[in-house]
C-alpha cells in the first residue's frame, strides 16, 4: 500500500508507447496518482524520451509499422538504461501479425506482461496455464478479470475488487497497464508493484461505482477517487488471497 | 426500440476506422451500450479486425495516406464477408481530394451514409435533393440536424429529438455513425437500423441535458443515459414522423 | 473580456495540428466558447483546412514526420492568407530534435507562442529572459504558471488566476492553446488576446474547482465553466497585474 504514496511523493515519469484511444485516459489516471505522462511515439526522438524517463509502457492498440519500429527503439533504450518497462498486448487474440510481434517482444524482458484471460491464453499459446507462462517467460503476469490474478509462476496472488460496470469504461485496462508502469518505477519488488496497481484500480473503480450514473460518470469519477484514494480505503476494501 | 435490446444482448463487435479526436468517446458511445469496439487502423492487420467484426464504420475524419489503404482493404473484406458498413463522411465539404475519395467509395455499397446536411450536399453535388441521392447510390442516409432525416429514396422518417447543446460536444456525429453500425449488425432493416440509432441519441441527449451543467457534464450523461436508457423512456419521448 | 464575446458571436474556425492525447478535449473547449474546430494532420489536405480556416494552432507534441510535413504546409498557408497562427513547443526540453524544428518555425512569425517556463527557457537558450525573447522573435509569449506571464518584450503582464488542480489535467496547456488562436482570430491586438485566453481559462478552472471532486470531475467542469462564464465572473475574479 505504500507503493502508492511512493509514486505520488517521487511523481516518476513514465512514457507510454499506447493506443490513440488510450492516450488521453491514460495520461489522466497518471496524473492522478503524481506520475508525469510523455506519450511520444516517433521513432527519431522516442530514445530521448524514453532515456528520461523512469518507466515504460508498451501498449500494442493501433499497431503500425511506425508503432513497432519505435517499440523496438524504445524497449532497447529502456533495457540499457535498466528501466523497467512493462507490456499490454491488448487484442492479440483478434490479429495473428499482432500476435507474432507480441512474443518477440515478450523475450526482451518485460518486468510486467498486463493483459485479460483472452490475451493471455494467445501469448501461452493456449496450452500453458498462466503461472507457467509466467514462469516460462521469467516475467510476472497481471491478469485482469473477475478476479485479477498476479502471478511470477510461484507466487499466485488472486485480487476480487473492482465492479463488472467497469468494463464499459473504454481504455481502463490499457490505463491500468501504465499505473503498474508507474508502480514498477518505485521499487524493485515488481510482483508487489502488479499487486499495489491493480489492487487500487479496483478500489478507486469500487468507490466511484457508487457515486456514478453509468459508464460516463464513471470514467470520470475513477480519476477522482484515485487522486483522493487513502491507505484507510485500501485497507478496508482489499479483498486480496 | 427492440434494435435497442437485440445490441444490448448481441453484444456485436463493431470495427471502427475512426479520426483520433473522436476514437475514445465512440469506443465508450459503443460499450454504453453493450456493443464491442476495436479500432486498428494498420492496414497489415485491418483484414483480421474486420472479418471478425459483425459491423464496420468507415469515419473519414483525420484522413491520411494511410489510413485510405486501411480503409480501401477494410471495405473489401467488409463486402467479402457480407458485413454491413457504414460511411460518416466528415468533412468532405472542407477539403476536394476527400470528397473525391468519398465519392468513390460511396460506390461500393454502404449501407447506411450518415452525416449532417452540408456533408450531403457536397457528396450529392448540390444539385440533387438527399432523398434523390440515397435513390441513387442504393443506399440509406441519415442525414442529423433539426430535425435529423432518414430516406432510403422511398420512405423518408423525420425524427425532431435532440437538443441544441449536443453540437457542443465533439465527435457526437462520429459516435453516432458507430452507433448506427452496431444497429446494422442485429437487423437487415437498414432504414430501421438508421432509425433507431438516431433516435436513441437523440433521447440520450435529451435526457442527459436535463442533468447537465454544459457541455462538458453533457458529454459524460449522454453516456449514462444511454446506458440506462428504456422503453419507456423511447416510447414516451420519441418524435418522429 | 468583450474578446470572449467576439469569440462567441464570430464563431471564428480553428484548425489545429495537435497532439494525439489532446485532440479531444482540444476540440470541446473551442466547442465550449463556440469556435469551431478542424483537426486534419494530413499533408495533402492541410492546405485546404488552413485555407478556409481564421486562425491556426501548430502543437508538437506526438510529434512525427508526416506532421512535420503538415506543420510547415499549414505555416505557410497561414501566412500567404494573414491568418494568425499560435505556436505550443509541447516537451521541447525533453527532445533535442524537437526543439531544433521548434526553433526554426517560430521563426515564421507566430502570433503568440504559449508554452510553460521550461520549454520557454529551451527555445532561449537558457541564457535569455522571457521578456528578451519574446522581444527578439517578434512575438508574444504566453507562459503559463503560477502565475502566468505574458509579454511582447515591452509590456508584461502576469496574472494569478488558476488552480493547483489543474495541473492534473492532461492537455489543458494544449487547449490553452487553441484558445488563444481562437482569441487571435478576433482581434489584432495578440497581446489582448493571449490575456484574454489565459484568464478566461484560468477563471473557469476556478470555478470549476469549487464543484469537483477531483481531476476528473475537474476537466469536465471547466468545459461547463467555460461554456458558462459571464462578464460578472469574469470582473469580479480576474486578478491581472
Amino acid at each position: 500500500m505504500e507503493l502508492l504514496d511512493d509514486v505520488r511523493h517521487d511523481r516518476p515519469r513514465v512514457h507510454c508507447i499506447t493506443n490513440t484511444v488510450a492516450m488521453n485516459y491514460t495520461a489522466n489516471i497518471l496524473l492522478a496518482v503524481g506520475a508525469i505522462p510523455s506519450m511520444s511515439i516517433d521513432p527519431s526522438e522516442i530514445s530521448d524520451f524514453v532515456s528520461s524517463a523512469d518507466a515504460l509502457l508498451i501498449n500494442l492498440g493501433t499497431l503500425s509499422t511506425e508503432r513497432k519500429d519505435s517499440i523496438t527503439k524504445a524497449i532497447e533504450t529502456a533495457n540499457n538504461n535498466h528501466r523497467p518497462w512493462v507490456l499490454d498486448p491488448v487484442f492479440v487474440n483478434r490479429s495473428p501479425q499482432r500476435l507474432k510481434f507480441a512474443r518477440e517482444i515478450a523475450k526482451r524482458r518485460p518486468v510486467v506482461i498486463r493483459a485479460n484471460a483472452d490475451e493471455i491464453r494467445a501469448m501461452a499459446d493456449h496450452g500453458t496455464a498462466t503461472g507457467e507462462f509466467a514462469h516460462k517467460m521469467n516475467t510476472v503476469i497481471g491478469q485482469t478479470g473477475q478476479p485479477d490474478i498476479v502471478t511470477d509462476g510461484n507466487v499466485e496472488t488472486r485480487i476480487s475488487n473492482g465492479h463488472a460496470l467497469m468494463s464499459r469504461v473504454t481504455a481502463l485496462g490499457c490505463a491500468t497497464s501504465a499505473l503498474t508502469a508507474a508502480f514498477t518505477a518505485v521499487t524493485n519488488n515488481t510482483r508487489a508493484a502488479a499487486v499495489s496497481a491493480l489492487l487500487v484500480i479496483g478500489i478507486a473503480g469500487e468507490i466511484a461505482v457508487e457515486f456514478a450514473s453509468g459508464p460516463g460518470s464513471l470514467q470520470t469519477g475513477i480519476l477522482d477517487a484515485l487522486y483522493n484514494l487513502n491507505n484507510d480505503q485500501i485497507t478496508q476494501r482489499s479483498r486480496i488471497e
